[in-house]
């Protein structure tokens, strides 16, 4: 049953690094210089600690002698050079570099990072790429979009199978193992720390689980994804361990028509904000307004927090292939929250809830 | 069995804080602006993904919405208030610090992040205190010690117990599953990705376990890391499954004599570069110095890779309190790798194997 991460096939990466290619020509980059852990598997397949991709006159994938031989297999579409090591990355860009003049970085390197490839390279004008590669990766192909569906029917069945077992008396931790141990048998286990609230911890909203007994009757919120393939799932249900009193139903009733609405107002050409606002002008409405703090959904793909955000102050515009969470809560301090998150994928004309 | 993370008692942070205040007063620092989720979680004693501790005139911890209720309870010993998100960071900072001059950062936030301070605070000198907070942490409390012993005793027994039921026939992944199962019953899980590699697969280094089957007589390499209380143990075991042959018997003794000379050589005052030459030295003389790729060891504690290192670059001086692994290793590839790790604590007059 158990399986380790398969890749998707090498045409796919590929195909991703020409499109990087591209970026570098259009805006005449000499190189660009990909180092960051997530953004280097999106471009290679492979995953490693270390190691950069440089697009100078061609692609060339950098890595360390414990890394050569996988990237070597793995890697077969661009040359794969021994060795870079942070300690000689100056001295080998600045040999490297001579001519260079416009150069693309991730902004999300270190600073201290940023600061030695300055004084390598000084003639050199930085451009920031990392929004670009966070775009590239923000819309799925249909390879990816096929690999989170999985995902997100994966952690699907894990809770439903979780929420069969589930009885009073168990602890927050004792529910969060046998998530953690079902999400195992079916991917590569936690896309993130499960979060598992019994009581009034569901009003802390990303409460850790610890020791606290979940009782009869009591509201319970879990928040999990499984990570299968490479890729991340991230789906919350809110729940009371026997028949819900009225006042749990009536908030419940009101975080999920908020989430209705959004979904049934996201297609291609809306902003990100107008869904966001979508939720949160039916949560202000019903008059919880101020319990509802945090953003209503995240992308995710290789990393479960990806951009763009339905966030009030996010201008993205939506394109068919983005996958996103949509998940508005209301959190009662002392008594109890909810929150309902499921993930969607922009279609060519709305959406479809994965 | 199974129980999550516990705390340090609070006075232990609010010693580490006091710390940074006397490293700020002794550098003349008008404020000092610590964010990322190690060094957070270091000062405070809250897990979270958002969060600033901001040294001005006295220290406050900033958080969102989402964790602002556990800070309350968690972090006694400060001013906890709402709200930091990095969107209006820029603003808040630069009402806040119109008069500071000097302030420390962390040159390991994003280059981006970096900017956008700059930005904020034009007028500010900064000061990277990265490696500073790194050197306070690399010197390890006798509650720490305390627990991270714990953690290496049980990834010890971890293995132990995996050791007995492995057997020819078993994939590379059901090991590695197995190994993750019982982390999980002793403490919070893997510290890192469990490396489990059959056969040649050693010869890899950093192999991730796949559906290789092991078979008969064959070398295996397991590279594993309980973390239990927030801190992170790492140990490698090589050996073969059944009688191993001469050859693998000599270059595992090449090894394990690299490893016993470092070990033996370490003591406070003297730099971790001399150490890391102790083994390199062995296992060149013995031939094969060019099988033996990457550094001696690392630091570990909250991370399982912390400053400084056991490399040949690095001339840190050890100290008392200082925890470390020592790993060796020769990998041939084509044929086999055998590395052997344990993690060393500094004591007052040599190092104790934890």
């Amino acid at each position: 049953m158990t399986k380790p991460a398969h890749n998707l096939p090498a045409s796919e990466f590929a195909t991703r690094v020409k499109g990087l290619v591209a970026f570098q020509a259009g805006h005449a980059l000499d190189a660009v210089f990909v180092s960051t852990d997530i953004n280097r598997y999106y471009f290679t397949g492979l995953e490693a600690s270390n190691g950069v991709l440089l697009l100078a006159s061609a692609p060339t994938f950098y890595t360390d002698f414990r890394y050569l031989l996988v990237a070597r297999k793995c890697v077969s579409f661009m040359a794969v050079k021994r060795v870079w090591r942070q300690v000689d990355e100056q001295e080998t860009l600045a040999a490297m570099g001579k001519k260079w003049r416009r150069v693309g970085y991730e902004g999300t390197i270190s600073a201290a990072r940023f600061e030695a490839l300055r004084k390598a390279l000084p003639q050199v004008e930085w451009m920031d790429v990392a929004t670009a590669i966070s775009e590239m990766r923000s819309v799925k192909s249909l390879a990816e979009q096929s690999v989170l569906r999985h995902a997100v029917r994966a952690n699907g069945n894990v809770f439903a199978s979780v929420r069969e077992q589930l009885c009073a008396g168990m602890r927050e931790w004792d529910v969060r193992n046998m998530l953690r141990r079902e999400m195992d048998a079916v991917g590569q286990g936690e896309a993130f720390d499960t979060i598992v609230c019994a009581g009034k911890n569901s009003a802390e909203c990303h409460h850790h689980p610890d020791e606290t007994v979940i009782r009869k009757g009591q509201p319970v919120l879990i928040d999990m994804g499984v990570k299968l393939d490479y890729y991340c799932s991230d789906m919350t249900r809110s729940f009371c361990m026997g028949p819900p009193p009225p006042f749990y139903r009536e908030i419940y009733r009101i975080v999920s028509e908020a989430q209705r609405k959004a979904i049934r107002g996201i297609r291609p050409g809306r902003r990100c904000a107008d869904i966001d606002a979508l939720a949160r002008r039916h949560i202000e409405k019903a008059g919880y307004g101020d319990y509802f703090g945090h953003s209503l959904g995240h992308s995710l793909g290789l990393e479960v927090h990806e951009t763009p955000n339905f966030a009030p102050t996010c201008k993205t515009v939506l394109k068919p292939g983005m996958t996103l969470t949509v998940e508005p809560g209301i959190y009662l301090p002392g008594r109890f929250g909810i929150r309902i998150e499921d993930v969607i994928l922009v279609t060519s004309n709305g959406c479809e809830v994965l």
